[in-house]
């Protein structure tokens, strides 16, 4: 019997959940969402009976899995699967690993949502293979996963691939949520975007910004890219700004880690093109010609499958 | 009968060797001349010569080496030991592995200088078997090797580690031997202190190195540390921007990499707490704070011998 292996990728609003074959395809998935209350005590209940009622459902038996992946967000010791702290989910000190198998009665692997993310492209999306990867997530934040020879890097305690919080500004930049300023996270991700945007738009009266940012009040990320295929010139000097930032950040980390692929995720990735020309331009700028060459930067292509089916390889290569 | 390992490091000008034990202690260590005349087509055969020699002054047989590990500059590739160029040796497209275990009749592992001498500290010297460990060689230009997990890190094309080509100032900056400018090795290598203190000394006729470019025409890194521990202001702020600049570099890659050791070799180490103290500073102000937690910044501890070190341990993994 052909068995399955289960990614689970908890976010604070949903679960995502995935039985996907040894090869990397999704059979079956589908979201349950994340109940928060009482310090998250149901997650873990509500992922097993899930998963129960799944099996039911396609009129498999609990035989038919082997094992579960499963990534989370916050700090995580990766061996004990213990997770120290998740703010968005209410957990603290809570044996995530043991308590899922326990409820399941499967092995259960843990990483951090980031990595598990980056590991999913590898495997079966834009990284088509790449064992040696970077993945930068832009979305509310700014993520990352780096990949060496075909294995997440945790570094000495769990923070690598901390990516949001390089900094780009180191005089004078912007409040970030870690208590520093000037972090990539207040440039390129979808927030910083918009206010980069905003301030670009209120000084530029005949830009289609200024008529959201007066209207609305506030400019999404997504206004930005379109406005700048447009011609806009605030939305181009907002995007030419995220690119020479973004572009020296990965520059930088490229000459020093030499990736094979550069896979950027995340909502702002949805500008493609647009974004990843100015990218590429700043990248070849900084970046030393041979890791250039080496390094192919793409859009990543799993979208919000990329969390269950990098927790499904992680579940395979712990079996 | 307990067997030694041979470490070799090869330089433009000399060639370091050493005969050492599997737990890393060497028992013999010397050097030879590099004959780099006729594109370097000597060197491998004084190689196996010169430990000829030594085992025979040693009173030992050849049965008594297990292995070769070598480290040289230039681009590499390490599976196959095949030297693509080496500027200051004379090579290219030289199969370094192949002709050096024709001449000894040893296996040989091939492996970038730099990536040596941080293999080596990591084993014997200040990284004390920290596994995840970033060194930064500061000398006449910026090297750097990554340890990950207890091993060299490549990258995609063997540019891993390239750390001294990380861009510090990305407009108007001075120009780096690579073809770029504003790299950190343009300001924290020997040469780019050199130049930033001279800066510092003509706009300051009260500093003593003020007297010593006049009088000589050029600073030396070395008068630098001295003067800066004197209170000589000039001094102090090439050091202090110095700090800035390699401070931010290695916060930056820590939040991606997250080492447990940073350590810091070279000449320019030489400056010791004088350079350290200021890096440190730095260095916690733009890290995220378990980073900083997790890094224990030191200066390397073998000095010469990293490279020789590293080359056994290389040996031995290879066994």
């Amino acid at each position: 019997m052909e068995k399955w292996l289960v990614g689970v990728d908890l976010g604070g609003t949903t679960i995502k959940i995935a039985f996907v074959t040894f090869d990397g395809h999704i059979v079956e998935k589908w979201e349950v969402p994340t109940n928060i209350s009482h310090d998250g005590k149901f997650i873990v209940k509500d992922i097993a009976e899930s998963i129960r009622a799944k099996l039911e459902q396609l009129s498999e038996s609990s035989e038919k899995l082997a094992s579960i992946g499963m990534g989370a967000p916050g700090f995580i010791d990766m061996k004990s699967g213990f997770i120290f702290h998740a703010v968005n989910i209410g957990w603290r000190d809570y044996p995530l690993k043991q308590e899922l198998e326990k409820e399941t009665g499967l092995p259960v692997v843990v990483d951090n949502d980031a990595n598990i993310a980056a590991i999913g492209e590898m495997w079966r999306g834009a990284g088509d293979g790449e064992g040696n990867l970077l993945m930068v997530t832009l979305g509310t934040g700014v993520g990352g996963g780096i990949i060496v020879n075909g294995h997440i890097m945790h570094g000495t305690n769990g923070m690598a691939g901390e990516i949001g919080h390089i900094t780009s500004i180191p005089e004078g930049g912007f409040p970030c949520n870690c208590g520093k300023t000037g972090c990539i996270e207040t440039i390129a991700s979808a927030t910083g975007i918009a206010r980069l945007a905003k301030e670009n738009a209120l000084k530029d009266t005949s830009s289609s910004l200024y008529k959201i940012v007066t209207e609305k009040g506030e400019i999404q990320s997504k206004d930005v890219a379109s406005a700048a295929e447009n011609g806009d010139q605030a939305a181009i000097r907002t995007l030419d700004e995220v690119a020479f930032h973004l572009g020296l950040v990965l520059a930088n980390l490229s000459n020093s880690i030499n990736p094979g692929k550069i896979v950027i995720g995340g909502g702002v990735s949805k500008a493609g093109q647009t974004l990843t020309s100015r990218l590429q331009k700043e990248f070849n700028r900084f970046a030393l010609p041979r890791v250039s060459e080496g390094a192919k930067l793409t859009i990543a292509t799993l979208g919000n499958d990329a969390g269950v089916i990098g927790g499904a390889w992680l579940a395979k290569q712990n079996m």
